[in-house]
């Protein structure tokens, strides 16, 4: 609109600019031939829950058949489809079939493999065309993903494509799916070599918690996702990096099954604190109008080095090489002090984390920064810790201070890392 | 949560429930092990501007270039990524270089050939590596397409994708365009032989209604958006409905290029009234939280139709073909009198729509009412004609209606029609 327009606007939001100002008595609207320009002004409402819930397999539990049956009409038998990661299926797929038998639902289970490398449109195409066949009811019967990261991100991004938008409820199975992909809103698949290149911000209605699910979970697995726990803790819950510093081990022990006491409380303790900071983080910038956030820590190379890693680095050990190496970046800038440094990267190999990959090369690390600055709109609002558990950002990074951190971090690589 | 749960929140609208409701003072949040739910509330802020723009073109013009340019910093060149229909591209392709270059922009020009037949995600996956390969700043660079229904459609769901959403700004160059898809905030592709099966709700940020494009269209391309403005007549707007049975000839004739002092009036008021109707529908819905929406008529059965015939009918005829049968629906209820009923198909026919198909089977019909009862959730919500300009909503139509339908529209096809 050019400066002279003048805004009117009737009960609903609706604007109209127009060249003319005279002739219109009231706020409403009229269809003058004046009339150059509609603005429309709006908010999407969304609110979505969170919910701890023990053995939500439990044939007495109703949590996964709550979100979207308030549309069911009486009379009317419930139907599901749920998506199901194919190690899951092996581990509790009869669990699953028998709890949706036993509430007497309509179902189908769609048995899908799950990692970095079929992160990928074919996957969701796949699990559409299931979707297609089984047929469902646009906002009543939400599709159910039971699985890790990978999977929830891509039956996320099916839900909000499928009709422009179907429901659906997450039941993370893994540590990273509990901790991090099963808190925020944000689906995605790869594309094109990069990571998450195409996605969509939508939430599910209804995600549960269950840590039983981490019981069958390998080592590697937990360690996966006691690296965004870490990342949480470094940038703004020094008392959380602490519970792992002193707990780590016993977290990876007992898989969070609180087989012990001392090991019962951190668990707990350690998994409300990291969701809540990271809902705290995630809440007010869902959308992420404000490019700068702190839970892009370990975001800013990562997700090159983990597409050029694949298969060889999990999500959360390719977040883990970049905290390393911004660790170190951070501490010759005299943000982090040489001690809580090497407490850092102490209780990354205690947390059996790499701290160190060989594709931190000059070239890698430049490719990573420029898309990384299209990703922040033009600059590279590199989030940097500041002690253990604080923040900062900075836009001047260069790669000869690149090349600097990662000698630096090289250097300090003892024989008890290179997993 | 269960009903003894007790809500707390903080100031940012984050809430948790706790089974324990004594253990907090204030309204602030406690990591709590009684706290067994998050809560997230927030709402997405959405604003749109349509403009009506002649000659979008000229190089004196800044309007396609407003969008998005304020993130750019002083010295840096305006960089756009510009989609441009194979058609649109040989008509005015020169015109559209030659702005761009005018106006010192760095620029790439992605040449779609883009009908219904190749809205899918093959299309839109070219476009972004073709994105991916120029590179464009996430916020201040938005994508720019010009084209018709069908691009805008897949552009706008690249867009709403490409990290999760970049700005983009529409220039329709079809009265569809300029009509319907310009004007909302659906994007979508088709899928699995399903119309629109996977989209999003993502508004351009600017849309810029040139009707100079609609010179170099043809006369069939022109009864097709007169179709969805014959909609909004029919459903809500008896004044747009007698503009159309009056000058409906002469809008074909002089493709709203205001050839003549009456073209000029009723072509300008036609597009205001038609676009005005459809963002009053739209504005309170943007997100189709209701889905009893009147601008759904004609698009019941339509969409099943639309693809079994392709390539035969363009989406406007298709929903003409629709209405005409509801129409005969509607006046078989006693909704729409026998006089009316026949001003709406003489109306049609001279728009030089099609007013019958060899599709409407019963099979087909079945088919169709089936998926658009699941898109509605669950019940028919048919959008029927109530007189001229009125609208109401039934879900009790049967088999045995439809084919009465179907044989009542029959027998009123004259020799004119059967384009």
């Amino acid at each position: 609109m050019t400066p002279s327009d003048v805004l009117r606007s009737n009960a609903n939001g609706l604007h109209s600019a127009s060249a003319s100002a005279a002739q219109e008595p009231s706020g409403l609207f009229t269809f003058s031939q004046q009339v150059d320009s509609w603005v429309v002004r709006t908010a999407k409402p969304v609110s979505y829950e969170i919910r701890v819930t023990d053995d939500v397999l439990d044939p007495s539990r109703t949590d996964l058949l709550e979100a979207g049956s308030s549309g069911e009409r009486p009379g009317t038998r419930a139907r599901r489809f749920v998506v199901v990661d194919a190690n899951v299926d092996l581990l509790h797929g009869d669990r699953i079939r028998a709890y949706f038998d036993h509430r007497g639902v309509d179902h189908r289970l769609c048995v899908v493999p799950a990692e970095e490398s079929v992160k990928s449109f074919e996957t969701a195409a796949r699990i559409v065309q299931e979707i297609d066949a089984f047929g469902i009811a646009r906002r009543q019967e939400p599709v159910v993903v039971i699985g890790g990261g990978v999977l929830m991100d891509i039956v996320g991004l099916v839900s909000s494509l499928y009709r422009r938008g179907t429901p659906f409820v997450r039941v993370p199975t893994t540590l990273i799916g509990l901790v991090d992909a099963g808190v925020g809103a944000k689906t995605g698949i790869n594309f094109n070599g990069h990571k998450n290149r195409l996605g969509t911000y939508f939430p599910a209605d209804l995600t549960l918690l269950d840590r039983c699910f981490l019981n069958t979970l390998d080592r590697r697995h937990i360690s996966n996702g006691l690296a965004e726990i870490l990342k949480i803790a470094l940038i703004k819950d020094e008392g959380l990096f602490r519970l792992l510093e002193r707990h780590g081990g016993l977290l990876l022990e007992e898989k969070f099954q609180g087989l012990s006491s001392t090991g019962e409380l951190a668990g707990s303790e350690t998994l409300r604190r990291a969701i809540h900071g990271m809902l705290e983080e995630l809440q007010p910038n869902l959308w992420e109008a404000q490019l700068e956030r702190v839970v892009d820590y370990g975001h800013t190379f990562s997700p090159t080095v983990e597409m050029r890693a694949l298969p060889e680095l999990l999500h959360g050990e390719a977040v883990c090489v970049d905290m390393a190496l911004t660790t170190v970046l951070a501490q010759r800038r005299g943000m982090v002090s040489e001690a809580d440094r090497d407490r850092v990267l102490t209780t990354m190999r205690a947390l059996e984390l790499p701290t160190w990959n060989d594709l931190l090369t000059g070239e890698i690390l430049a490719t990573a920064l420029q898309d990384t600055v299209r990703h922040r709109d033009g600059q590279q609002r590199l989030p940097l810790p500041v002690g253990i558990g604080g923040a900062a950002f900075v836009n001047d990074v260069t790669a000869r201070e690149l090349a600097d951190a990662v000698a630096g971090l090289r250097s300090l690589q003892g024989r008890e890392v290179g997993r």
